[in-house]
């Protein structure tokens, strides 16, 4: 980002308010409208009326993100040039708090016979079978060598395993030949510093096979995506702000405190987090919310469960405003339409309220295809964040 | 620019006048409009009927450009790629001829007490007694070994000090350590070439501080921004064409020598330049014309007088497009919005007239709103310089 390479960055004591949808746009699915088209959100749309609208992109033309990815080009970071690995993204999912030199795997329990794959996923074991098996590996394996060896359980045939010592690399291949019907990989150390990594982990791959040996389905275990904690600058060093996230699920609240924002552990409420913001708004210069439930309705194909959960999203947007912070921005992380039950590449409609005049559409509301016709055009998400930084007058003028 | 790195430039006997209104850009302010909303200026409306429109953004989303690098975008040049140096600028600023090797400082009188720096701008003196000092220090500093020493007037503080001579590189840092109640930095040279320069430039400091001794508030002298003029490619071999740049301001015209176009001294009147356009206009194949006063008033936060001067100018037009250029563009170098009374981040209108046909709307006037839902979108200013090559036929296809 020009502002921060080119030290443009002024502290001040302006606030930013960034409440996200979770997979907010949506395409013409039901009577050729969208969910944001169907849904009554008094609240959304008169603040729409008098805010700067546009459609934001998270990573690419045409490109789904994931949710890290996505985040964190809300937050101002090109998601390109900061890449989390799977390991850590899963780590992060199941609430697992990691250490600076952790090492984090992502498992799959897979099927194999005669040492050839033959599934992948081990038939997607149902998640109780898989946590039982978690119970009995992470029992039976919990220090090789000096390295203590956390497991953490997922969803179905997928868990996480967490290598905590000295000496550790992170520079591995993935054992998961990404087809079947192949043997797994070997695991190679592809540096000095990452030997003591690729010993341990092939160890506990023997062990593990031992174990599971007698299991019809989940009887090995794939690893890939090994990798410690990216080394992504602070929100805080990078901002000069100080940041609190409110998310109830744990993945957001991982991928916020990764870049430095504070966060707590409050349940899984959404009012919760509310109540939180209100009592703590005058601590932070930027509070990022997030709200999960739309995302989960557009994944199911659940157009009108979508559509109820904006109305539901949209009885709290007065308690937010209320607040009266000098920037409030409300969008999503990504699209998630109920007519392509999961991510898409699709823009996300923003809007950003502000203190300072700027362009409005009195006629307008907060849908894709008024936010099309906004003031800020279609934009990369982490682009946007530069605007949202010259509007709370967070930038110095570049060059004379 | 890939028609620059392509080799795509073809040179013929087509014109371009472009004509740059300063901070010509605004915000809705009164009864929710715009000054250019709000301005009579028939022959732009006019020309916006049958002009293509859109917005240019002179640096990065959410960035406030200053001039220099605003100007350079205009000119098809990236302004982050092409950076210019606070000395060269406050040079230009102020019409020093810069040779070659020439090293450029920007300098402030500053308030030092116990070695402290307790004020970096000397209790911003008046511009009257800032120049009395540089009389006294230009007096008494002509040379430092074989380096001429030459002493230029700024506004209060502010001056500017060029040393012309053999072997001086511009590898320095400043000595302004932008904070008060600190030392002054230490002159330092980061690399053998400048070696000479900290040695003479350290002198300068020592003979500055004894001469200026019992000034009670300008006692000191902190330099910053040193450098020699930059390697921008030429205009003139970059795209083909011999340029003419007409601006009252030296800044301006400073800059566009820079960049090799020519420039002539004619006064302070805009008439002068206009005069001058309608004598040489067969002369050459690109002409830039500079209208400062627009800037002037945004940055007073004079709404109405900012409409004035866009009327004003609008008188104007039909004395450029009288000479017929192939390709005609009005705009601004950044946006200047009264209610904001400096420059801001918000991009720019922009009307291109070419005599090949195109996307046209024969409702719309030259306003913000109307250019927004221009043909050429959103776009950077130095990517729009391409389109107006193509428009004046002097781009080849790329690959067959």
């Amino acid at each position: 980002m020009i502002a921060v390479e080119k030290n443009l960055i002024i502290k001040n004591n302006k606030k930013i308010v960034m409440f996200v949808a979770d997979g907010l746009g949506g395409i013409p699915y039901i009577n050729n409208k969208t969910e944001l088209e169907v849904a009554k959100k008094e609240n959304l749309d008169n603040l729409a009326k008098k805010s700067l609208l546009g459609l934001i992109e998270p990573v690419s033309p045409g490109i789904s993100p994931g949710s890290g990815p996505a985040h964190l080009s809300l937050f101002g970071y090109n998601p390109i040039e900061f890449e989390i690995k799977r390991g850590i993204l899963e780590a992060l999912g199941i609430g697992i708090e990691l250490e600076d030199n952790d090492i984090a795997i992502r498992g799959n329990f897979a099927t194999i016979e005669n040492n050839k794959i033959i599934d992948r996923r081990a038939g997607r074991i149902s998640t109780e079978e898989s946590h039982k098996l978690i119970d009995l590996l992470s029992q039976n394996i919990k220090k090789i060598e000096d390295v203590e060896v956390i497991w953490g359980k997922g969803i179905e045939h997928r868990f996480v395993i967490i290598l905590r010592g000295e000496g550790l690399g992170d520079n591995l291949n993935d054992t998961d030949p990404q087809k079947e019907n192949l043997e797994p990989l070997k695991l190679e150390a592809i540096d000095e510093q990452s030997k003591k990594t690729s010993r341990i982990l092939n160890k506990i791959i023997d062990i593990s096979k031992e174990l599971l040996k007698n299991e019809k389905k989940a009887n090995y275990i794939l690893l890939r995506g090994i990798s410690k904690k990216p080394k992504i600058p602070s929100f805080q060093e990078r901002y000069k702000m100080k940041a609190l996230a409110l998310a109830n699920y744990p993945m957001y609240k991982g991928l916020c405190k990764l870049i430095g924002m504070e966060t707590f552990e409050l349940g899984m409420e959404f009012e919760n987090l509310i109540n939180f913001y209100e009592k703590n708004y005058e601590n932070y210069d930027f509070i990022y919310i997030h709200y999960k439930w739309i995302d989960k309705k557009g994944e199911d194909g659940d157009f009108y469960g979508k559509v109820k959960e904006i109305e539901k999203l949209d009885s709290y947007i007065p308690r937010i405003i209320e607040k009266n912070p000098d920037v409030f921005v409300f969008t999503g992380d990504h699209s998630t339409p109920s007519a392509l039950k999961g991510h898409s590449w699709h823009p996300v409609p923003i809007l950003i309220y502000s203190k300072e005049g700027s362009f409005y559409d009195e006629n307008a509301k907060f849908t894709e295809r008024d936010c099309l016709r906004g003031y800020l055009g279609i934009r990369k998400s982490y682009e946007v964040f530069q605007i949202i930084l010259a509007l709370a007058n967070k930038l110095e003028k570049y060059g004379a």
